[in-house]
């Protein structure tokens, strides 16, 4: 079964078509910078690499580029768009409606749309490419897969805030959690490796960053709550914060809520700290002996063995942390600043093991170590085609 | 030593007359509603205790009004002001100025001033206090005792937060901690009755609630953060939110900041869960079955366990957890509730042990637990009298 993939971004369509239950890759891409006079498009196939810049004025021309290339008689990968089962598209927030993978109705088009005020920079362009995708690929099922589904387990008392109830029942105001996608994947190899444990903390540090609590298969907790605003030390974004400095920093500083929100966001976290967003560069000038890196990677180290404390608590025991995305697959420094002096929970790492860069699952901790320490490769794009392809298998 | 503990707020002055180091309360009372026609005075000492409501306009004729009570022929317990050595002011915000008790002079009375910013309800009613009793009892040393100096020891990894660094540097934006003074009493109890446990997470729960981790005495980390608005959920307090719900209520829900603000302030909480503020009416209604109320419960408590859980992390291990303030001493239930499900940590909860009501310190926790549970009064006057003392006899 040939399942195309989609991430409809504001100005971006990334696009990934694989066959099932195969796990083959026949093809990915991206469209960016849609709009602009020099969208930059890019088509890699196992035989060729295609990359141009041209222009792309509407996701409609982009996705109609896309199915152009996937045609062409010379460098594409199908003969007619009929081929393709089903577009799987992710949708960022599924708000408390959607706690699975859904066929697309106009029913759900208009609930994605109704959470696009909870989401106001993805959910819109979600909508778009699911409308022209329905149009270039009609004959295809269109399947949306929520990052928000994967957290509809958590239980009340953790997705609730302590405000006045009206503003959960008739705001839906609540914890919703992000990344759901990611932690559901990793989670599941965790537990297949791990051959059933049943207390599990996913760490997915990359350009963003949240942290899971896993009992059973199920998220019972997560770090991001209303908005992928807090939790976690992120690039730019600040993570938990006490609520009252934006109320000191509009009243005392004249700053405006949007400007503090923009600060929070964008010029905080490991940038607002180090002036470096990329954790790659912090390392390095860390190394080097600068003083602003060095804490920065100790505040963030600090905050997610905190997490990890407070998610033992949620799970009363602990049978592995997992690391992964671009940071917590490839940083063994970050690694090994949580891990340490972890020993009263049962987590001790091996530093050698740590050190051991790969693209497969592994293991990390000392033999005898009571928590499994794993680093697992992230693949969301696999996981949105393994979600879309049992959904209509089954 | 005749020492006078003052406690003055925007519209009231609390105070305690003690003997130290007896510790022997001479005389306490308050006057509240100042500025009404109708202020109530409070005064008792061992044979009388007197309440009268008559009009007190301000600080300076509300703290005469204490003098002539104290030197009151018939009821009174001193001769002559000159009599009290020292006047101890309660202080809530210290800044990084203070990390200990100190002796007030025009450049510390500056500092306070200073400081009114980071907390404009409390400094200048203390300032108002201070300049009264300099009058007043103008033989006595005037010593401020700072809610935040317990918390200077906090290392920076966990007072600073993710955000641009010249809001530390220029505008002091950074957790300070309060409830300082009842945390380090009750920490220091528990040391004493553990015979020199350095592990210790002190947990106040009273109309404001926060927690600590207590490492060889030393305050570690705190849940109130730059204003005593976050961490633990409260009576009328939210405790942690995301940020996002912020400005989220004011750009869609129309709220000013400030309106977002008071609701997260006084509206939230308990009192925004249940529309019971008073822990007591809550338990009640649980326990009649009322849904809000038991979930509300739950989910104070889950914080409290998700924080235990935090600072064990941050320890690196655990002896003993401390409850203390109104509720933390009184209700059985909610120490039951956090103390659940926490074998991991090693807490095991004892409950007979826990039904037990005394004004003592008690170990609440099971014979084997491997971490213990203690109940511990605190005395926030008494550890004012106490530093105060020490200060001037050292």
């Amino acid at each position: 079964m040939k399942i195309l993939i989609i991430n409809s971004g504001s100005s971006s369509i990334k696009y990934q078509l694989m066959v099932m239950p195969n796990n083959e890759v026949i093809c990915s891409g991206m469209i960016d910078r849609i709009g602009l006079e020099t969208s930059n498009v890019t088509f890699k196939t196992a035989a060729n690499s295609i990359e141009e810049i041209i222009p792309i004025a509407t996701h409609k021309e982009g996705l109609t580029k896309v199915a152009e290339m996937l045609l062409d008689s010379e460098k594409g990968v199908i003969q007619s768009t009929s081929e393709i089962s089903a577009v799987g598209h992710r949708v960022v927030h599924g708000g408390s409606y959607f706690s699975d993978t859904t066929i697309i109705s106009d029913e759900v088009k208009e609930k994605i749309k109704e959470l696009s005020e909870l989401a106001p920079l993805h959910n819109p362009a979600h909508l778009v490419g699911i409308n022209v995708a329905e149009e270039i690929f009609s004959n295809a099922t269109q399947v949306a897969v929520f990052d928000t589904a994967f957290h509809q387990t958590i239980p009340v008392e953790a997705y609730k805030y302590a405000i006045p109830n009206y503003l959960l029942t008739e705001h839906k105001i609540r914890v919703y959690g992000f990344h759901g996608t990611s932690h559901k994947y990793v989670s599941e190899k965790a537990i297949d490796y791990l051959e059933n444990k049943s207390k599990i903390i996913t760490i997915h540090l990359g350009n963003g960053c949240s942290m899971t609590a896993v009992k059973d298969g199920k998220s019972i907790d997560h770090t991001m709550g209303f908005s992928p605003a807090n939790g976690l030390i992120m690039g730019t974004r600040a993570g938990d914060i006490d609520q009252s400095v934006i109320f000191y920093l509009i009243k005392n500083l004249g700053y405006t809520a949007d400007e503090v929100n923009s600060i929070l966001l964008k010029q905080s976290g490991m940038l607002g700290l180090t002036g470096y967003s990329d954790l790659r560069d912090i390392e390095a000038e860390a190394e080097k002996g600068n003083k602003e890196c060095q804490l920065a990677l100790l505040m963030n180290a600090y905050r997610i063995k905190k997490t990890i404390g407070s998610y033992v608590a949620a799970l009363n025991g602990l049978d592995a942390i997992v690391f992964t995305a671009g940071i917590g697959e490839n940083s063994s420094f970050i690694r090994n600043l949580v891990c340490t002096d972890m020993e009263y929970f049962g987590i001790e790492i091996e530093e050698e093991k740590n050190l051991i860069r790969s693209k497969s699952i592994r293991e990390i901790n000392k033999p005898n170590s009571k928590v499994k320490i794993l680093v697992v490769p992230t693949d969301e794009e696999f996981e949105i085609a393994n979600q879309v392809y049992h959904l209509l298998e089954s």
